[in-house]
């Protein structure tokens, strides 16, 4: 309890743009969030004045850093398990807790967890040796999803393979993995809710979140056309409960070609699919997390306009056009505040958050987010300020 | 320039509420505010990474927290106007400037410049012997109000004097003093609105500020039934240009019985009549301070609902029910914790805004905000949230 204010003390673990974002929200409700940071260049740490550095693996950094905490919650799923099971068994506050973190953290755990529930998966199997893998490869046919069952993240530990040829270097890493079919999706959505310890749960709307090689690009609140949204945001209403979520929840999901929806993967945190909320709804996932974690009631949901799009801002693999900054290869740090003064100017109703990250080649280092009422023109300068402030000028 | 995001630095002078949600907003453009505070506990350096503690009124201390800064702005007035001459001297890029800030710190040449500018404000004269007075009493009436010229704010530096007899102890105080007709009002208005040292500007729409004891308890945005608040956004942004206004200006106005639309008061930095601008507009006057300070071009000002109701949260002068908290007679921590439960939970759709203040009686210690289409119902649900946040239950 922070004695000035008469405040409950929320510390996060990791300092990473989730956590920048948890932070700038929690400043409304007489917060100052406290913050465990790989290093004090991370996103959070530069905006925050409660930074320790430390490292989320080492049990003894986290028992010291939840002192004086009144909850702790994590910005990643990477803190190991057994450490937030000794945490809780010592008396820390965590939300989410080790229980539903879990499922979070182990692709086979939720799989098993939502098959008991009767909530759709795509196929799966673990694989332990190459027969099993060739056995349920020729079942659900090839090419088919090898993931690490622990570990992955944004596309990473994640391998399509066409034949038990192709998957024999990962089947012998060591790494524990699963076989999931290659589902013939037409999109991806994601439905995002929070829940609070005392069991009160809020949902958004569903969304469609676009993906360009593996890499969420674009997020459409609400998902466009999608027949029967409530019970998507009722499943995922469903998995919070059953898995005592507390804190956000984001179910990513698969839409079959045949209708089906299968849940992809969960993440227990604020989500990049719902960074749209900051503006498009009247409780940001950010403020709701802090909410969930505090188990302060939640905040309406109402969407603030017809529909919300925000685009991820990646950094460019190659160097933006030559004219902006014609002696370097890479981009500098001149041509991103000039490229600032253009988006400001040319898209005056564009919201833009950027991390507080260097640039380097594809890296993701802001959003930017755009409302209206017509899906087709907000999506279209969405993209286009998105383009420019990441890119400068292109040939028509 | 931070060499790794490659972005401008924004230095601000001053740490209380209108610096922490200035970082708050900032944060979303890649910046991280540094911020001179007067003491560690200040609102701004409870939340932001980057805090100096100094004297604002020491060149040296100015100085050495300029260094590293791209532009330096003020959360407060108090700053001596010559030291900021100096600063700017030395070639520091402050905003706004110590020409324009002289009429937010000097009664008296504001008074006379818009004069010059053939814009209304209450008949003054200064005063600097009972007889000047005296005359002018006798020709505007009594009771007037006698305000020091510099130095004044939030009521405090304002006297409301029946005769010159009740003037005489303030008149001796050595304060230097100007007289105002006490103006037959209506209600108090005010028009807010930002310039950037390019020269563009955008205002918000002119809104009615409710005063109660001479202090700010709520803003109504758009105000009600304004004949022609074109024309009162026009006189502000005549306001900012005539006076090279660079950042926020906030225009203070009387709308008198007979029609007559009178300034009151000059404010040239982010503003409490216009805090609703955080959810109830596209680009909020935080983000827009910012925008402005950098030159970089403005957001939108379009709203966000069609009427945005915000209340002050002032602590209680006496105790909050007994009941909540039977063996203290002052507002303490935990009764704060638990009404903020409570006022989520009867208003889940109110934005809280807590400035990290400890209570003390008659302290404005944060705002909310309601966004709705029906101005009286969220005027009622405004206020009885924050009434309830700041008092506890009451008896029916």
């Amino acid at each position: 309890m922070d004695a000035r204010t008469g405040l409950p003390v929320v510390g996060m673990i990791g300092a990473g743009q989730l956590a920048r974002m948890t932070h700038q929200a929690a400043i409304a409700l007489g917060q100052s969030l406290k913050i465990l940071a790989d290093s004090a260049e991370d996103g959070a740490a530069l905006v925050a004045s409660d930074v320790v550095v430390g490292d989320y693996r080492d049990l003894a950094d986290l028992r010291s850093f939840a002192r004086g905490c009144d909850a702790v919650t994590w910005d990643h799923e990477h803190v190991p398990n057994e450490h937030i099971r000794a945490l809780t068994a010592e008396g820390v506050n965590v939300h989410p807790g080790a229980d539903a973190l879990r499922f979070a953290q182990d692709k086979g755990a939720m799989r098993a967890r939502l098959a008991e529930l009767g909530i759709a998966s795509p196929r799966w199997t673990p694989v332990t040796d190459p027969e099993t893998l060739k056995t349920f490869g020729d079942e659900v046919g090839w090419p088919l999803v090898l993931k690490a069952t622990t570990g992955g993240y944004d596309g990473k530990g994640v391998w399509v393979v066409a034949s038990p040829e192709q998957a024999r270097d990962i089947l012998t890493s060591g790494t524990d993995l699963l076989a999931e079919e290659r589902v013939d999706l037409v999109r991806e959505l994601a439905a995002v809710v929070a829940r609070s310890p005392y069991g009160q749960a809020a949902a958004w709307p569903v969304v469609e979140t676009v993906q360009k090689d593996g890499i969420n690009t674009e997020v459409i609140a609400p998902a466009p056309g999608l027949p029967n949204p409530e019970a998507i945001q009722q499943l995922a209403l469903t998995v919070a409960a059953e898995l005592g979520v507390t804190g956000v929840l984001a179910v990513e999901l698969f839409e079959t070609a045949d209708g089906r929806i299968l849940v992809n993967e969960l993440a227990m945190r604020p989500h990049n699919s719902a960074h749209w909320t900051i503006e498009g709804s009247n409780t940001s996932q950010f403020e709701q997390h802090v909410r969930a974690v505090l188990d302060y009631p939640l905040g309406t949901t109402t969407l603030t306009a017809p529909v919300v799009v925000s685009v991820n801002l990646l950094c460019p693999t190659v160097a933006p056009q030559a004219s902006l900054h014609p002696d370097h290869d890479d981009v500098q740090p001149k041509a991103l505040d000039e490229r600032m003064h253009h988006t400001m100017a040319r898209w005056p109703e564009v919201k833009i958050h950027l991390y507080g990250k260097a640039m380097r080649p594809g890296r993701k280092v802001g959003h930017l987010t755009v409302l209206g009422d017509d899906l087709a023109t907000i999506r279209a300068r969405a993209n286009a300020a998105a383009d420019y402030l990441m890119n400068g000028e292109r040939d028509a």
